[in-house]
C-alpha cells in the first residue's frame, strides 16, 4: 500500500527475501565456448543416495538468480550485477547514448520526485546498421554467450547426474506432439538453431543486462511467468519489486510487469534493475496513461516514444495487439463477454472510432526496427481472446491469430524475435485446436497462454481452474505458461498470491515436461520419490517445490524432530503405513529369493510358515 | 484433537456450519412417480437475468443436505431425519432385525464408554431370499424413488431454466469418448436402465436412510468423494463429524471415513447417521486393529464379522481390495515406490505369509450375499496402484485390474452393484490407457479415481498436481473422482485442507463434465459470466464455488458497498476495464447499426469523426 500521506515507498534496502533454499546452495557452472558461469541450485539429498555416508546433490534449474547466493552483495538501491554487459560489449555492434531517446525519458530523469532510481546507466542501441537480436546472430551461425548460457542451464547436469545416480535415471518417453528435444544434452548449437528458424526466443534487452538468459520454445523446458504490477487503486513501487524478485525465488522464468497506476516508468525502472529474469511490458497501458486515458487520442508517436522509453529502460519483451483488425471487432458483437483483454478493447476502441486499422497493425515494419535496436521480442497479443467458455474458440479469436501468424513471418524478416499470445478461458476439450492453429497460422513461434481456464464457476480458484488448462496446452506445445493467482477476476494479487499462483504454474510446467518426456524432468520426481518411500523427509521436504510448506504441513501434526525420522507420518500413522509394509514384504521376499513369479510359485508354499512363525509386530511405536 | 485428559470428544450439538450459502436457499422439486422431494440450492440471480427487476434465479447440484435449510431440525446427538426409511419398508422386503449380528457390534453397543452414539435404530436386513439393492430392482424393471430422485437432482430443473434464460443457454457440443448422456432430460428410465447394466451405482445401503440418492456413472455429472477419518496419532470423533458435514457442504458427493485410530467403530456412527451422503470405508482397516495390527493373523472370519459389522451400521461402499494377488506381488518388486495403498499392502503381506491367494479373492462369492442383503455396492480397490511417476502403468497396476474385471462380473450376476479404483500417481500422457483399459477390463463399470497426480514434486500442493489428472480423467469417462488435500503424503487433512481439497475437486469434476458436454454443465459458466461482464458482483460470488472466498478476495482493496455495483475491480482500476471498454465499443456499434461486418465496411468511416466528436472521458471514477 503507498503511504499513509499519499507518497510513493520506494524500496527499502532489506525488503528483498534472500534466504537460501532449505538444504540448498547456490552453484555454479562454467562455459566451455564463453566465459560464463551459470548459477543452478544444488539440493543436498545425502540422505537419499549417499544412504546417509558421504555427500550427494542434485542440481535443479533455478530462477531465483543471485538473491539465494549468500557470498553476493545486493542493493536494491544501486540494482544488481550486469551479468551480460561485457558480452554485449564484446560484440562491437552496439554504441552507449548520452541521454535517453525517449523525450518522456528526458523528463522522467530530470523530475527527481524522489522516487527515481538513482543509479541509471547510459542506455545502449545497435549500432548503425547493426541488428543485435538473437535471431540475427543465430541466423548468421554465431553461438552467443547466452546460447551456451542457456544450453548450460537447461541440462541442469542431467548427463552427469543419471550416470552417477543411475538406478534413478530411467524416465517414460513421452508423447511430444512434434516437439523434437533432444534425448541426450542440449547444445549451445542446438540453442542457437532453434533460436534461428523462430521455435524459440532468448528474450534480453541490452539494456537489462541484469538478466540471466533464458529460452521459450517447445523444445526446452515449459517456462512460467508471473504477472505483477499496481493499478490505480492499489500497491506501492516497493511492494511490486518485493513481488518481482518473490516470484522469481519460487520459479518464475519471467515477470510481467502490467503496471498501470502511477508512476509506471519509476515502478518499471525499480523492477528492471533488480530482475534476474526478462521483463514483460504491454505498452499501450502507459502510452494510454500519456493520453489520460482516451483511447482514441492515441497515436504512433506517442506509442514509439513509449516503446524508445521503455526499451532503454530494459523491458525484454513487449506485448503489442497487433492482430485486432477493423472487420474483426464485429465478429465480437455476439459474444457473452465481448473483448477482456485490456489491450484489445483499447484497440478495437481506437479502430472504430478512427474507422481504420490500428498503428499496432500499419505500423508494425516500423516497430521491428525499434526491437531489433534493442533486442527486444514480439509478444503477439491476444486482443481478440475468449474471456468465458461460452466465447471459446470463436472465428474473432482465430481470425486475430491468423493475422499474428501473418506479422509474426514480417518480424522474422526482420531478425526479430516472437512469441505469441493465447487463451484465456477454453473448456478442456477445446484447447488442442488452440495448440493445433497457433502452430500452423504461426508457423511454430513460441505460444505463450495465459492458463487456459478450463471453467468460470471458481473465482477465487482461478489458479487451479487455469492449472488444469496450462499443464494440458504445455503438454501440447505451449513454451511458457502466463500464471493465474488466486485473486484473478477479483483484484491484484499480493505476495502470498504471487506465490500461490507460481506454484500453481510450476506444477503446471512440470507435469507438461513429464508429459512430453523431457529427458531431465522425471529425474528431480524419481528422487523425490525415493526419499518419500525411504522417509526421508528432510529430503522429500528439500526436493519439493515449496520445502517451507511440505515441513509446515508436516510439522502441523508431527513437529518433533524425531518424527522427521520416522517411518510413517500421521496420515496413517505407525500401523497403517503402507510404504512401511511394503519393506516388509521386500525384506521378506529378498531373504526369501522370492524376486520374480516362478521363485514364488516354486518356493513359496514352505516358507509361509517360517515367515509366520518369525513375524509379529514388526511396526515402530510413534515418535513422541 | 482429542481432550487433554485422554478422553475421546463427542460431537457438540452447534459444531455444525449450517449457514445457507450467500444469496441462496434451499428448495425442493416433488417427484411424479414417487411421493419424494428433491432438494436443491436455489442461488438469487435477479441482478443478472432479472436485469434487476423481478426475481430471477437459478437451481444447482447441492450435496449440503438438511443442514443448509433452516427450517430443518438437526441435532447432532439424535442424527439425520431417515428420508429413506419409508421407501425402504415400502418394498417390502426387509426385515428389521432385534439385535446387530455382528458379535463385535453387539458389544460395542453394550461397552458405554461414554462415546457411543445413543440414538441407534434397530438393523435391516434384506428379508430371506430377497436382494435389495438397486441393480437387482433396476433389472427386474423397477424404478425405484432413489432412482426418480437421482433423475430429478441430475437435471437440476436445467430444461426449465434454458427455456426462462434462452440467451444461455447455448452449450460446447464436447468430447465424450465413448460416454452417451441424454441432451435432454435426464428420466427416472434413463438412471434404471445405467444401474441395471452396471454402468451406473446408486451407493445406499438400507441402514443408512439419511442420505440422499445419487448416481456414479460416466453419463451422470462426474462426482467426488472426500477422505476424512483419524489415525492413531490425531483427530477426534467431533472433528470427524465437523469434517464430513463440512465436506458435504463444499461439495463432497460421497465421504469415505479412512479412521485407523481409536474407536474405529463409534466414530463411523456418528458420522453416517449425520451424513446426508453415502459413506464409504476399507474394512480391512479395521479388522487389521482387531487383530492387533498383525496383518498375517487377519482371516475371513474377522473380516466377516467386519463387514457385517459396518453393513448394519449402514456403510454405503466398502473398498475390498481383492484383485492383489500372489503372483502379482513380485511384479512390485522392482518398482521405486513399491505398494502404497495400505490395503494392498496388507493383502500382499497376508498373501505372502500364507503363500496363497487372499480371502479377499476367496471369498469373493461369499461377500457378494453379505453386499446384496444390505445393498452395499463394491469399491473394488487398486491395491497396487503406482505410488510415483516412475511406476505408473505397469504391469502389476494392469494385472490387477484385470483381475478386478472379473470380480465385477461375479458380482454382477449377483446384483451386487460395482465401482472400480484408480489410480495414483500418473503423467498426464499415460492416463487415457487407465480410462481406456479400466472399460475394456471391467465393462464400463463406473471407475473412481484417486487423482491422479501428475507429478510427485508438490507435496504441500497435491490438490493441484492431482485436479489436474482428474479433471482430464474425468473427461475421459471417470465417474468419481476421489480428493486429494494440500496435506497428501504429509499428514491428516484439517477443516480447512478438506475444503480446498473439495473446492479444487469440484473444478476438476466441472471442468470434465464441461469437456464432456454435459448438457447441465455450462449453464452456470454462462450466467456467472453474464453477471461478471455486467459487473454484477454479488451474483458473481453467489455463482461462484465458494462465495465467502470470492467476496472475500474481492474485499480486500475494494472493501465499501459502492465497489459492489462499480463498473471496475482493483485489478485494473477504472480506466483499463477491458469490460468496461467493450461495453462503450458495443454501445457504439448498436447506435450506429455496426454490429456487423458488412455494416462496419459501408458505413463506418463517415460516422467514426462524429464518435471521436461525441468521445471523451467515459470512465468512471473510482468509488471511495
Amino acid at each position: 500500500m503507498k503511504q499513509k500521506n499519499g507518497k510513493e515507498k520506494i524500496p527499502h534496502k532489506d525488503v528483498i527475501s534472500r534466504d537460501p533454499f532449505s538444504g540448498s546452495k547456490k552453484m555454479y557452472v562454467s562455459g566451455t565456448l564463453h566465459d560464463i558461469r551459470v548459477g543452478m541450485r544444488d539440493i543436498d539429498v545425502s540422505n537419499t543416495l549417499g544412504n546417509g555416508s558421504g555427500s550427494a546433490s542434485i542440481t535443479v534449474y533455478d530462477t531465483s538468480g543471485p538473491y539465494t547466493d549468500p557470498d553476493t552483495d545486493i542493493d536494491v538501491l544501486k540494482g544488481l550485477y550486469p551479468l551480460r554487459d561485457k558480452w554485449i560489449k564484446g560484440r562491437e555492434d552496439v554504441e552507449q547514448l548520452d541521454d535517453f531517446s525517449s523525450e518522456f525519458s528526458k523528463k522522467s530523469a530530470k523530475n527527481g520526485n524522489g522516487i527515481t532510481f538513482k543509479n541509471l546507466r547510459k542506455p545502449l542501441k545497435a549500432a548503425k546498421g547493426s541488428n543485435v537480436s538473437q535471431m540475427h546472430y543465430a541466423k548468421k551461425g554465431i553461438v552467443t554467450a547466452e546460447m551456451e548460457y542457456i544450453a548450460i542451464r537447461e541440462n541442469q547436469q542431467i548427463d552427469k547426474l543419471k550416470e552417477q545416480y543411475k538406478e534413478l535415471a530411467a524416465y517414460h518417453p513421452g508423447e511430444k506432439f512434434g516437439a523434437e528435444m533432444p534425448n541426450s544434452c542440449i547444445t549451445p548449437e542446438f540453442v542457437r538453431d532453434e533460436v534461428a528458424c523462430g521455435r524459440a526466443i532468448i528474450p534480453n534487452n541490452i539494456n537489462h543486462p541484469e538478466s540471466e538468459p533464458m529460452i521459450i520454445g517447445r523444445n526446452f523446458l515449459v517456462k512460467i511467468n508471473a504477472n505483477i504490477g499496481n493499478s490505480a487503486v492499489t500497491s506501492s513501487i516497493e511492494e511490486e519489486v518485493e513481488k518481482s524478485v518473490w516470484a522469481c525465488r519460487w520459479g518464475a522464468d519471467t515477470v510481467m510487469d502490467l503496471s498501470t497506476g502511477d508512476n509506471i516508468h519509476e515502478t518499471r525502472e525499480w523492477i528492471i534493475r533488480n530482475s534476474p529474469v526478462p521483463i514483460g511490458t504491454v505498452p499501450i497501458y502507459q502510452a494510454l496513461e500519456k493520453v489520460g486515458g482516451k483511447a482514441e487520442e492515441l497515436s504512433w508517436e506517442i506509442f514509439r516514444d513509449t516503446l524508445i522509453e521503455q526499451a532503454e529502460q530494459g523491458v525484454d519483451y513487449f506485448t503489442i495487439h497487433a492482430g485486432v483488425l477493423l472487420r474483426y471487432i464485429p465478429l465480437t458483437a455476439g459474444r457473452l463477454t465481448g473483448i477482456v483483454s485490456r489491450g484489445g478493447s483499447i484497440m478495437a476502441k481506437w479502430c472504430l472510432s478512427h474507422h481504420k486499422e490500428s498503428f499496432l497493425y500499419t505500423y508494425f515494419p516500423q516497430m521491428c526496427e525499434i526491437m531489433k535496436d534493442y533486442d527486444i521480442a514480439f509478444s503477439l497479443g491476444d486482443g481478440l481472446r475468449p474471456g468465458c467458455i461460452a466465447d471459446a474458440n470463436d472465428a474473432a479469436q482465430f481470425a486475430e491469430l491468423k493475422t499474428i501468424g501473418e506479422l509474426t513471418k514480417i518480424a522474422w524478416d526482420n531478425d526479430v524475435q516472437v512469441m505469441i499470445e493465447g487463451p484465456g478461458h477454453i473448456p478442456m476439450h477445446m484447447i488442442k485446436e488452440n495448440m493445433d492453429k497457433q502452430l500452423e497460422y504461426c508457423d511454430e513461434a513460441p505460444f505463450y497462454t495465459l492458463g487456459p481456464l478450463t471453467t468460470d464457476i471458481a473465482p477465487g480458484y482461478d489458479h487451479i481452474t487455469s492449472a488444469i488448462g496450462a499443464a494440458m496446452i504445455g503438454w501440447y506445445g505451449t513454451a511458457m505458461l502466463c500464471y493465474v493467482t488466486p485473486k484473478e477476476h477479483l483484484g491484484l494479487p499480493n505476495k502470498e498470491d504471487v506465490k500461490e499462483g507460481v506454484i500453481a504454474y510450476k506444477i503446471a510446467a512440470h507435469a507438461a515436461d513429464l508429459a512430453k518426456g523431457h529427458p531431465t524432468a522425471q529425474f528431480r520426481d524419481n528422487v523425490l520419490s525415493k526419499s518419500r518411500f525411504e522417509f526421508r523427509w528432510e529430503d522429500q521436504f528439500n526436493l519439493s517445490l515449496d520445502p517451507d510448506t511440505a515441513k509446515q504441513y508436516h510439522d502441523e501434526t508431527l513437529p518433533s524432530p524425531n518424527a522427521k525420522v520416522a517411518h510413517f507420518c500421521s496420515m496413517c500413522g505407525p500401523k497403517f503405513c503402507s510404504m512401511n509394509i511394503t519393506q516388509e514384504v521386500r525384506d521378506y521376499a529378498r531373504e526369501h529369493n522370492l524376486e520374480d513369479i516362478d521363485a514364488i510359485e516354486e518356493g513359496m508354499k514352505d516358507k509361509s510358515e517360517e515367515f509366520s512363525n518369525s513375524g509379529g509386530e514388526i511396526y515402530l511405536e510413534p515418535a513422541e
